[in-house]
C-alpha cells in the first residue's frame, strides 16, 4: 500500500475542517438543554444524521427527494394509517428499538416487533376458548406453558393474542365492528394456556404509500411471515411483546418485510387430517386443523 | 485501568450478536436494488439509524415521541409551510448537504443555506436599480465585482438577490400578491456589480410548529443571524448560492438558528448619515442608508 500525504493545508483537509466545524457547532446549540436525556439524545442524532450525509456525499437533489418522501409520508398518515411507523419497521428501526429494550436475560422468550394491529378491549375467552370470533381460516389448537428462567410456573399471567385472518386481514382493517381474530385468556395456576386460533397466513404491509413505492424502488416485498401476536403481562415480570412464527413459511427464507423474524420464534405447526380428535373434543364439522406448542419464559421486570 | 473480561456465552455479547445480526438483515435487504446509488444510500442510512438506537439505547417511549413529532411535522407542511425543511434546517443538516455539494476549491466564495423563500421569477433591475419595490427598512448600497479563482472578471453573471424588510418578513410571507425585497441584475461586462437593498435585519424561523417547539424544549432560540440572500449563476461555474451577514450583528455570537454563518461571509455595513452625498446621486429624501462591498468569486463548474 501506498500512503498519501495530505499536506495541512490541501482543499481536503480545509473541507473536512468545515464539515467538523459545523458538526460541532451543531452539537453545542444543545448544550444547553436542561433535560440532560433529551440534550444527549439530539446530540447522538446530530452526529449520527451528518456522519450519514458525510458519508454518501448526500446530494442536492437527493436531499430534495428525502424531504418530499416525508412530506409524501406526513401527508398519508392519519388516524388509521401510520406511514412512519411503517419507514421505522421496514428500516427495522423499530426492531432495533425492541431489540434494546429487551435485553438477553438468561432463556427468557425473545421480544419481536408490537404492530400497528392491536386493540385495547379483546373480549375475554376461557382456557380452550378460540379467539377467531367468524374469522376464517383453519383452526391451530396452540399450547403451552408460562414460566420463569427457572422453569417455575407463572401463575394467572394476561396472554393476549390477535392475528389476521386467511386473507391476511386484520379485523379492523374491514371498517366495520367486527371483532375477530383476537382475544386474551388467563394463563392458570400452573402456568398452562391453550386457545384455538387460526393457521396463520403471510400478508403484504400496507404498500400503497411512499414506503411501499420506496420497497418496490430497492426491489423488496412488503409480505411479512406468517405470524401469530403475543403479549404477555404478570405482575413482577417484563412484559413480554412476541409473535410465533410458521416453520417451512417460504417467506420466512423471502425474508420478513418488518425483519420480526428469530429463529427461536418459529414453531411447527402439525397438521391435523379432518376427523382427527382434538385436545378438548371439539367438534370441527369435517374441518382440517393443525397444532403447536408455544412454552413462554418471562424475564422478571426491570431486567 | 481494570480491563473487564466478557465470556463470550455471557448475555452482553449474545445481546450485542442479536443487534448486530439486525443490521446485518436489514443491510442484506437492500441487496437486491438494481441502481446502485440508492442501494448505498439505503444501507448507510440503515447502519445511522441503527448505530443512533444503539448509542442511546432508544426507549420504546422515545421512539414513540419521534414518530408523533414527524406526524406533527407531515400535518402542518403544505405548498407554503415546509417544516421537514425547518427540520433540517435546524439539525444544521442542510447546511452540511450544501458544504458536501461546495467543496473548498482555492479562493472560491463560501456557500450557505439556500432558505425557503427564494421565488422564481423575481424582476429585473439594473446596475444600480433598487430590489426594496415598497418594502421597509434603511436602504443599503451593495456592489462589488464577480471573478474567477485567479481574480479574472466573469462577465455578465446573473445576480439574484433576496431579502427580508425590516419587520423580518420576505414579501411572499404577507400573503398578498407584493414582490418586495427581491430582483435580479447582471454584473457587467467587467464583472462589476451594484444595487440598492435594505439593510438586513435578525428574523426567527417559523417557529409555530413541533420544529419551533423542539427548539424551545432544548433552549434555542430560532432567531436567524441577519443576511442578505445571493444566487449567482454564469456559464463554466458553480452555482453560488449563498448570503451576506452583517458585521456587529449580536445573533452572530447567540447563533444563527439554521447554521448558515461563515466568517468570510460576514461583512462590515458603514452606516452613512443622513444627507451623505449617494455614489449614484440619488435622493433618499434624508434618509440615513449603509454601504457594504461584496466581492464574488466563482469556482469552475464541475468542482
Amino acid at each position: 500500500m501506498t500512503e498519501t500525504i495530505i499536506p495541512t493545508h490541501h482543499p481536503a483537509v480545509e473541507q473536512a475542517g468545515r464539515e467538523q466545524d459545523l458538526i460541532d457547532r451543531v452539537v453545542a446549540s444543545f448544550d444547553g438543554c436542561a433535560d440532560p436525556r433529551l440534550r444527549q439524545l439530539m446530540q447522538s442524532l446530530t452526529r449520527h444524521l451528518h456522519a450519514f450525509i458525510r458519508d454518501v456525499r448526500l446530494t442536492e437533489a437527493e436531499w430534495s427527494t428525502a424531504i418530499e418522501f416525508l412530506t409524501a409520508a406526513g401527508h398519508i398518515t392519519d388516524d388509521k394509517r401510520q406511514e412512519f411507523i411503517l419507514l421505522s419497521d421496514v428500516l427495522g428501526a423499530s426492531m432495533q428499538t425492541i431489540a434494546v429494550n429487551n435485553e438477553v436475560y438468561k432463556n427468557a422468550t425473545e421480544a419481536t416487533v408490537f404492530g400497528p394491529f392491536f386493540v385495547d378491549d379483546a373480549p375475554e375467552i376461557p382456557r380452550g376458548g378460540d379467539i377467531a370470533g367468524g374469522a376464517a381460516g383453519t383452526p391451530c389448537w396452540v399450547e403451552g406453558t408460562v414460566t420463569d428462567t427457572d422453569g417455575n410456573p407463572v401463575p394467572n399471567a394476561r396472554i393476549e393474542v390477535w392475528e389476521a385472518d386467511e386473507d391476511g386481514f386484520y379485523d379492523v382493517q374491514y371498517g366495520d365492528d367486527r371483532v375477530a381474530g383476537r382475544a386474551w385468556l388467563a394463563a392458570d395456576s400452573d402456568g398452562a394456556y391453550a386457545f384455538w386460533g387460526l393457521t396463520p397466513t403471510p400478508y403484504p404491509i400496507p404498500h400503497d404509500g411512499p414506503v411501499g413505492k420506496m420497497l418496490e424502488s430497492v426491489g423488496r416485498s412488503p409480505v411479512r411471515a406468517a405470524h401469530l401476536h403475543f403479549m404477555i403481562t404478570a405482575p413482577g415480570y417484563r412484559t413480554l411483546v412476541t409473535h410465533i412464527f410458521v416453520e417451512g413459511d417460504p417467506q420466512l427464507e423471502l425474508g420478513d418485510s418488518v425483519f420480526g423474524v428469530k429463529d427461536s420464534l418459529i414453531k411447527r405447526l402439525e397438521d391435523q387430517a379432518a376427523g382427527t380428535p382434538t385436545p378438548d373434543r371439539r367438534d370441527l364439522a369435517g374441518q382440517a386443523w393443525a397444532r403447536t406448542r408455544f412454552d413462554i419464559v418471562l424475564a422478571p421486570d426491570h431486567t
